[in-house]
Formats: structure tokens, sequence, C-alpha cells
């Protein structure tokens, strides 16, 4: 049985994203997978990061994790988004850098990859599920099996509930409101199980 | 390697999607799945579907049909969904069939059921997208495994190009205006390829 | 200035969406609007509603409320609609009635009506955005104008923050988990005025 | 009866939004309405349209036409957005600038703006439907008010029947397939009929 490669490609502005992130990458590690943690390349104007300080301090702190590049989509079998609303859809951040997927795409290479996603947002119904579900919009055109939780555990209903994916409210001082962090490895370890299904299905 | 047990739910008025899913059984056995085609139970009042001649003779025409059942789904690996437009979401008809589902949900028996879905509409851009969409909302809910076809073969393009499922634009005499046959045919092949995955991947 | 004349089609099975309309109507009449109350069609099996006695006797409670009928939609300038989740998308009670529409469409009665959508789910995140954008595909097809609330006003950030539509959570024992009145209040108000505008201004 | 302000903002690679920019800005004038049009800013690598000659082309054609700015939505009554899909979803190009209206958003300022989008693509259900119903759902948040063309005239009909909005499939060589110049005509219109209405209420 041949480990699965998963990507976590995620753009946070100030933190909660990457968190998940990281979360996700422990349980990767845990099952087993190999990981390659990515942020997607930051679009703002300098100035708006500079009258932020938590986003400055954010962008200081990731600045080495590498910056997500489409090929590194070729290598792995599953990928998990993570990224926070931007106004009910995945930020220009993150489209930006699915946009430059058209080379992968046209050579099928993106075909049958298995993904899944996550968000944030600052209300509890103030996007967290549409930006999951603009992102799953964008994964239909490639052609990847999307493994959405659902509520394939009891994690996702103490945790908000949310089918599409986990999701979490951050509150004015950029803190959690619930403790995720399960509901995030589950996601990720489901994410990896579905992968390793099409991969050896796809091996045999 | 075990066979997939395909699930092909449909709802027609004037048979567009009775013949989607015709063709679509055709593919699975091709495939050697095992098929069963039901059609969801008709709402609408009597006198709508009298005063449509088309109508009353094609409910006429599939009246051995069984109507779709939710304890039909516990059955299936994989299960591939028909429908027309009803102003861009899924017809009632369907909808109340997937609310029906409560129970198999509740007792987690929807996860992991591999599913796909087609339309029609009356006007190229009147829902054939959106419609497959919404479908698949449902879909997330159940935890179930999404299998767009996206552009996995080049039978997409040349046929409207749908990557959420295959459609077609039904004129007023109630033809289709485009041959989507090898369409629906490989996108049927496709979702019991990826529940072929899934189903030995889970059996190992 | 002639009234606004707004109707409120919910559907309820135990009395949420039920309580949600009645606040509504509440928030119409200071308003100084004609309203009109009605509740979609009850499409479950007498088994399934038998089963639940919250949903028997919401509908004991609730059978002289007239069953909202297409031709309704007519006589109204607003439309506000009120419906739990199911699955992420509106429930086959409401889908059906809405399908029904399709008479007045074809007449073009149903353009520029302003419409405005509450939701409700069992969990935080469990379709309470998707079920209102649900229904405005639908309202896009008919060439109405869509108001959801925004943030509009500041209840909507302490009553959860859904710009689509109010929205509450529904727990075990069918309580809501937040007081949400205010916001049904505002969005009703908001919708109302928003018609007046496009009612007064067509009649110029 | 003060004259409405639309501004018509578009983002276009190789020239098809922007002649959709372009028969809207004349219909605005014809409408009366006072019009300003802008691009949103590129963000491709250089090496990106360097090797497109179309798209290289196109961006020196267009050298003039101005940026748009967040702050140019203030000035507006009306706006009309179009752009191709990328992927089912606006490009990155028109998400970003979405998100620079976080400050204009804030103080409430894109509340009850009348809005209107547009969108073309490669396959005639390539994204058509749900590019345009992506940007509706960021609409949403900002309180604005939703004029889809729906079916609202016959020319929607014979113009491929979008009614999230008007949209062209382009072949290969960048060609419209179809002339939609009449569709984009009115519903730039109808926008700023809408938009009329709520300015003048807003007004009284």
């Amino acid at each position: 049985m041949t480990a699965v490669n998963i990507a976590i490609v995620y753009y946070s502005s100030t933190g909660t994203n990457y968190r998940m992130a990281k979360w996700a990458e422990e349980a990767a590690k845990e099952a087993g997978a190999n990981v390659y943690v990515a942020r997607t390349a930051e679009l703002a104007p300098q100035a708006a990061i500079e009258s932020n300080p938590a986003w400055k301090a954010h962008l200081e702190e990731t600045k080495d994790i590498p910056e997500a590049k489409p090929e590194d989509l070729d290598w792995a079998d599953a990928i998990l988004f993570s990224m926070p609303t931007r106004f009910g859809n995945v930020p220009g951040q993150m489209k930006q850098f699915l946009d430059q997927t058209g080379g992968l795409w046209g050579e099928g290479k993106l075909v049958n990859k298995v993904v899944s996603g996550m968000s944030s947002a600052m209300n509890d119904h103030g996007g967290q599920e549409a930006t999951v579900k603009s992102l799953y919009t964008t994964m239909m055109h490639w052609g990847a099996i999307i493994a959405a939780p659902g509520y394939s555990d009891p994690i996702t209903f103490s945790t908000g509930g949310n089918p599409y994916g986990t999701s979490v409210t951050v509150d004015g001082e950029g803190q959690m409101k619930m403790d995720i962090e399960p509901a995030v490895k589950h996601q990720t370890k489901r994410t990896i199980q579905v992968a390793s299904w099409v991969k050896n299905g796809q091996e045999q």
C-alpha cells in the first residue's frame, strides 16, 4: 500500500488558517502520509498589511513556509485547502493560486485528486459554508473527487456541524471561538483515507 | 474485485431524464455493475399532468419503473441522479425524495456513497449548472464522495462542457438539442470506477 | 405612497419558521404594509408526521393558516420566505410550491418582486447559509429583486451575522439558541422598504 | 429625477468582457445614466501574458482604461460586473478587487447598491451560471440589491437564456459564438431602471 501524498494549501492573514493547516499537518503525519504545507502568495498592498499589526506579524512568522506553486499539486494525491472567507467566497489570494493551475488542468493532471476544504469567518454564518462550497465548484472543474466531511464522525456535530468542511468563528481579538482541532484532524484523516482508496485502486 | 452496485435515480416529466437514465443503465451494465433504476414519486397535481399530453404519456410509459425508496440507497455503492432544472434547483419531486433519506443519514449509511448528477433545461444556461450543483450540496451533507465528471474525458468538451455533470438543452418539442449519450455513458462509467476504488479500498 | 403588499410564505414542521413568520408579520404591520401569511403544503407521509409528536402538534396548531397558492404571489410586491434547511437546500415542501409558479413566471408576473429569505438548522453551519442561497437561485429565474439583509443593520452582527438572511440554530428540544426576533424584524422592514421604492418607482 | 451613476467594472484577458462592458456603456448612456468604466488590476505573471499574444495585445489596447478602485463604488448607485469564468468562479483579478472593498463595507457604504453581473466561458456550460452566482454571493455580503435579469425580456431566451446574467461562449479563436449585444444592453438598462427606483426612493 503506497503512502498518500497530501498537499495542505492555505491562505492566512493573521494566523487562523495557518493553525488549521498545522493541525492538519500533524494529523497527516499520524496517518502515515507524506505531507507538504504551502501558503498561497500574498496579494494585498503592503500598506494594508502594515496597517494591521497582527497581519504583519503573521507574515513575518511564516516567511519560511514555502509559497504554493501549481506544480506542487501534481505530486499530491490529496489536497486540503484552508482559507478565511472574503465576502462568502475564497480570498483573492487563494483564487489567484487556483487560476494558475490552468496548465496542469489542460494536461488532465488534476483529475481524481481527492480534495477537501476548511474555512473561517468573523461571524458564525458569515460565509463559513459558502466559502468551502465556492472552492468545491472549482474542484469540479478539475475533475477532482470531493470528500467533504459531512457528518462522517460525531466530532462534526460538536464543532459547529459544518458538513462542507471544518470551519471556525474568530473573534475581534483573532481568537477561535471553539476548539476545532479534532475536527480538522478528522477531516484530514478522512481525506487521506479516501485518497488512499483512489490511489491504490488506480495502481491495481 | 466485487462488482459495484449503482442506483440510477431520476425524475422526468416528459422523458428527457428518463432517456438519460436508460443510457446510464446501459453503460453501467457494460461496466459490469449491478444496476437499479428508479424514478422519484410524482408530486404534481393531476390537473397539471392532464394538461400536458407529453407528461401524461410519459408517466403512462414508465409506470412499471419502480418508485425510488430511500432504502434503495443503502444497497448502492454509487448513485447517479438525473433531473430537469426547476428554476435553477432540483425539482420538488427529487428534493422530497432526498429529504426522506433522514433515517439512513442518521445511521451514517450515506457516508462514502459515490455520487454524480446530470440535468436538463429548456435554455442553454437555464439552470444546467446550478441544478447539479444544488444536488451536490445535499450530497455533502450525506458525507458522500462527489465524482463530478470535470473534463476527465474529451467527450465533455464536445457535449457542452458541463464539468458538474452531463446536461442537455431540450427544445419546445421536447427534443434534445445535442447527442449527449456518450457523455452520459462516460460519466456513468467514471462514477462506477471511483465507486469501485472506494468499495474495494473499504473491503481490504 | 401606496402601501406595500407583502406575502410571508413559510414551511415549518415543528414551529421554528412559523414563529419567524409571525415575527415578520408583526414587523410588516408596524411598517404599514398589507400582510398575508401562508404555509406551503405538507408533503411528508402521514406516518412520518405521526412519529414525531412536535410535528403533529404543530400541524394541528396551524391548521387555520392558509395554504400558500402560487396566485398569492401575484398580489404581493414583496415576498419573505422562511424555511428550515433540508440537507443544505430548501425543503421539498417549499420547492414543490416554488415549482408551481411556472404559470405566473410564464406571464412575467414574478419579475421585480422584491424577495428575501430566512432559515433554520440543527447545527450552526448545517445549511443556514446554503438554504437561503438556494432560494435566491430560484428568485433569479423569476427576475425578482433580491434584498438580502447583508450587514445593513448592527443587529445582523449580534444574531449570528448571516448576510444572506436571518437564521437560527435549533437545539434537540426545538428551542432557538439565540433571540433572532429583532433580526427577523429588521429584515422584514428592509424588504418592505426596498419594495416600496420599487413599487412607487414603477407607479410614477 | 436624479440620473443614476453606474460603474461598469470588468476583467478581461483577451477582450470578450471588455466588449461586453463597452456595449453596457453605450446602453447606459442611452438610458441617460452617468457611466464610469474601469478594469480590475491584472495579477497574472508577466510571463503568462507574454505567452499569449491576444492577451498581450488586449492589455496594450486597453491601457488607458482606468484601473478600478474600491472608492469608485462609493460614487455609484448601480454596478455592473463582467468577467470570464475561471473554474466556475470569478477570476482572481476580480476577487482581489472585491476583497479590497472591506473599508467601504465597514462604513456601510455598499448597502443598497444595485448590482448585476455578466460572464463568459470557453464551454457552453463551463461556469457561465456559476460565475455570476459567485459574484452575487459577495453582493449579499455587501447588502447590495441584486437585479439579475431573469427572463424579464424575450431577448434572454434568444441569447442562451441565462437568468443570472448575460453570458457568452467564446471559441478557440476568441470569437463570441452568439450576438449577445442586445442582451447586454437590456441587462444594463434594467439595472439602471432598478437603481433609479432605489435612488429616487431613498431621496424622497
